[in-house]
C-alpha cells in the first residue's frame, strides 16, 4: 500500500520543532539544536518546549527549584521499584513506575498538566537510578544531593559522587540532543493517546514503551555491542567489511528524515573524543571513527545522533542497559510538549484501515467445524 | 488542515475487521458479529481473533483449558494491586498491571506472542475484580472458582457466587461486542508501539491507557450516570429535551463509522430488556428507550453499543467503575491480534506533521533572555 508506516502523510501540526525543514537541521521551537547544544543547559530546552520561550535568569531559577522539589520517590513506588528483579529491561522499569506514579498522583484534570510534566521530568533520574542500585547490589541508594541540574541529579545518584564538570557538560548536552524529534513513533503514540482525551501518565507510559522497541530506542546499545567487540582499529574494520558483505544490519547509522548527515552527531562526536582522552579505552573512540568512515565510503549512510552515544555513554562509566532509559529522562520534555499540544486542538486519531482480509461468511455452528 | 486525526486515512492492511463496510455491519474475519454474537461464547471469538478461524470443539476444548491455567496472579502482583487505593480509575490499575506482568513473565520473543495473548486475556478478569474487592472492602478473594469461561470466571469473583444462566450468556455476549473494531485509537496505539518491535505488554500498556480517555472508552459509563438520574421516563424526557436545548453532549450515541446504526445496539438492547424483566429498577431500561428515541428523533442519532450496555451491566449488578474495564477484558482479544497482524508484515509507523510553529532564530544568551 502506499504511504506504508503513515511515511510522508502529516498526522496533525506542531509548532514544536522540525526535523530536517530546509537542510539536514532540528529546531526546537525556532532554535537550531546546535546553538541550544552549545549553549544552554537541559532546564533551559525542557523549559523552552513545554513553555514556548527560552526562561530568563528569573524563570529559570524558579524551575530548577520547582523540579529540585519534585525529584523524590513515593515510599510505595520505591516498594514497587523493589520488586522487579535485575535482569529486567529497565524500560520496563520506568514505563511501569509512570503507570504506577498515575495511581498515586493522578492528573485529575488539564490544569495539573505542567506541573504533571515537570513532576515526571524530576522523577525518572530518581526512579532509574534507584531501581539499578537496588536490583543489582541490593542498596537502597538516597537520591538527596546538593545538585540543582537534572543531568547533575542524574550522575550524582548512578555515581554516588558528584560529577566532574565534563560528565556534567556532557550529560547536559546529550539530554538536549534527545529531548525532542517531532512525530517519531513514541511521540506520535503519546499524541494518540493525548487524543482520547486520556491523562498524561497513560501517554507518557505508552511512550516509554514505544520508545522501547528496537526500531525506536535502543540504536545506541547496539552501537556499544559493536564497538566493544573490538580490541584495535584494524580488527573492527576487518568485521564490518565483513558484515557488510554478509549484508548485516550495522545500528546507528541512516535516518527515517535526514538525507545527508544527522546534526547531532558531530556535537555527541567531538565530545566522544574530548571524554575519550586519557581513557584506557579511548580505542573506543577511534574504532568509532572507523566505522563510521566505512559506512560512508561503502553504503554513503552518515552516523545518526546514536553512534557515538555510545562510546561518550561508556567514557562517563553510564552502564550500558540504561542508555535508552536516559532517552527517557531526555525525550520525557518534549512528549510532555507534544501531549499538551494536542489538547489545545484536539481531534481524535482514528484512522482507517485497507481491508485485505476474507469477504462476509455464513456462520459454522461448532459441530460442524473442522 | 486536511484529513485532521487521519479521518479516512488508510494507516495500514488487516485481515481482522470490518467496520461499516457494505452498510453499518461489524464483521470480525468475515462473520457478521450477529451472528457470532447469538451462537459463540467469547472464548470462540477470541480464538477466531487470534488464530484465523472458528475453533473446532477440540480446539475450543484445549484453548479454554489453557485459559483457565492461566488466570493465576503471581504474588508480586497482587502486592502492587493491594498498594493501588480505591479512589483510583480502575483504568490506571488495569495499565500497571499489565505493565508490571511485563517485568515478571517478559515477552522474551515473538515466539511467545501467543502464549502472552492468552496470559493477558485469562488474567484480567481476576486482576480486575481482586483489586476491586481488596481496595473497596480489604477482602483478598480467591479468583480460582469451577467456571471454564471468561465471562463466568468474572462474574464469580465478582458476585463471590456462580452467575446464573442469563448472566453468563449477556456477559458473553458483551464481551463479543467489544472484543475488535478495526483501527480504533486504542487498537492504533497498540499497533504504533508494536511497530517498534516493542514487546506485548508495552503494546497493551499502551493501548489501555488509550481506551481511557472519555473520547474512547467510558461512554457508557457516562450513559450510566445518565440514566440513573431520572425517576421515571416523564422527567428524564423533559431533562433530555432540556439538554439538547442547552447543547449539552449526551453520550452513547452515533458513531465515527457507522452512518445510520450501530450494529450492536440491538443486540444488547434486547437482552438489556431481558435483564430488565422483574427487576425492581426496569425504569432504567423505559428511561434508555425514551432517551433513544428523542436522540433519533431530535439529532437524527442512533444509540451506539454503549447506551444500551450501561442499563444492561446494571442489571447485573456490575458497579458503574466497572464498565470500562470490562472492555479491557474484551478488546484484549482485538488488540493482541492486530499486535500479531502487525509484525508479520511490520514498517515503523512514522507520520510527518505539518509546521505551524516559529520561523528559525538566533540564539538568545540567557543574560539577555527578557
Amino acid at each position: 500500500m502506499k504511504n506504508k508506516g503513515l511515511r510522508g502523510v502529516d498526522a496533525g501540526e506542531t509548532s514544536i520543532c522540525t526535523v530536517g525543514e530546509k537542510s539536514d537541521s532540528l529546531h526546537y521551537r525556532g532554535y537550531d539544536v546546535v546553538d541550544l547544544s552549545e549553549n544552554c543547559s537541559f532546564e533551559e530546552v525542557a523549559y523552552l518546549l513545554l513553555y514556548k520561550k527560552l526562561p530568563n535568569k528569573d524563570e529559570l531559577r524558579k524551575f530548577k527549584s520547582r523540579l529540585k522539589s519534585k525529584r523524590y520517590i513515593p515510599e510505595q513506588l520505591k516498594e514497587v521499584l523493589e520488586r522487579i528483579p535485575k535482569s529486567n529491561n529497565p524500560m520496563d522499569v520506568l514505563r511501569t513506575a509512570c503507570s504506577f506514579l498515575g495511581n498515586l498522583e493522578s492528573e485529575k484534570n488539564f490544569d495539573n498538566q505542567f506541573d504533571c510534566s515537570e513532576r515526571l521530568l524530576a522523577i525518572f533520574p530518581s526512579v532509574l537510578n534507584y531501581w539499578y542500585h537496588f536490583s543489582h547490589s541490593g542498596v537502597r541508594v538516597s537520591i538527596e544531593n546538593s545538585s540543582d541540574s537534572i543531568a547533575g541529579h542524574f550522575l550524582s545518584i548512578l555515581y554516588g559522587r558528584e560529577p566532574n564538570e565534563t560528565e556534567e557538560k556532557v550529560m547536559n548536552i546529550s539530554l538536549i540532543l534527545y529531548a525532542e524529534h517531532e512525530f517519531n513513533a513514541s511521540t506520535f503514540a503519546a499524541r494518540v493517546c493525548a487524543a482520547t482525551l486520556s491523562d498524561i501518565y497513560s501517554c507518557i507510559t505508552g511512550a516509554i514503551g514505544t520508545l522501547r522497541g528496537p526500531l525506536h530506542g535502543g540504536a545506541n546499545e547496539k552501537a556499544m555491542e559493536l564497538i566493544s567487540k573490538f580490541d584495535d582499529v584494524e580488527s573492527a574494520s576487518k568485521a564490518v567489511y565483513k558484515m557488510l558483505e554478509n549484508k548485516e544490519l550495522i545500528m546507528g547509522f541512516g535516518h527515517a528524515v535526514y538525507k545527508t548527515q544527522d546534526p547531532r552527531n558531530e556535537i555527541i562526536k567531538k565530545w566522544s573524543r574530548t571524554l575519550s582522552e586519557g581513557k584506557s579505552n579511548s580505542k573506543l573512540y577511534f574504532i568509532s571513527c572507523e566505522i563510521e568512515k566505512i559506512m560512508k565510503e561503502e553504503k554513503n549512510l552518515f552516523a545518526n545522533a546514536d553512534f557515538f552515544h555510545a562510546s561518550a555513554y561508556h567514557f562517563m562509566s553510564i552502564p550500558t542497559k540504561l542508555f535508552t532509559p536516559i532517552f527517557v529522562c531526555s525525550r520525557i520534555s518534549g512528549w510532555t510538549a507534544h501531549i499538551i499540544e494536542q489538547r489545545l486542538d484536539n481531534k481524535l486519531i482514528r484512522p482507517g484501515a485497507k481491508y485485505i482480509g476474507k469477504d462476509p461468511m455464513s456462520f459454522i455452528p461448532l459441530n460442524e467445524r473442522s
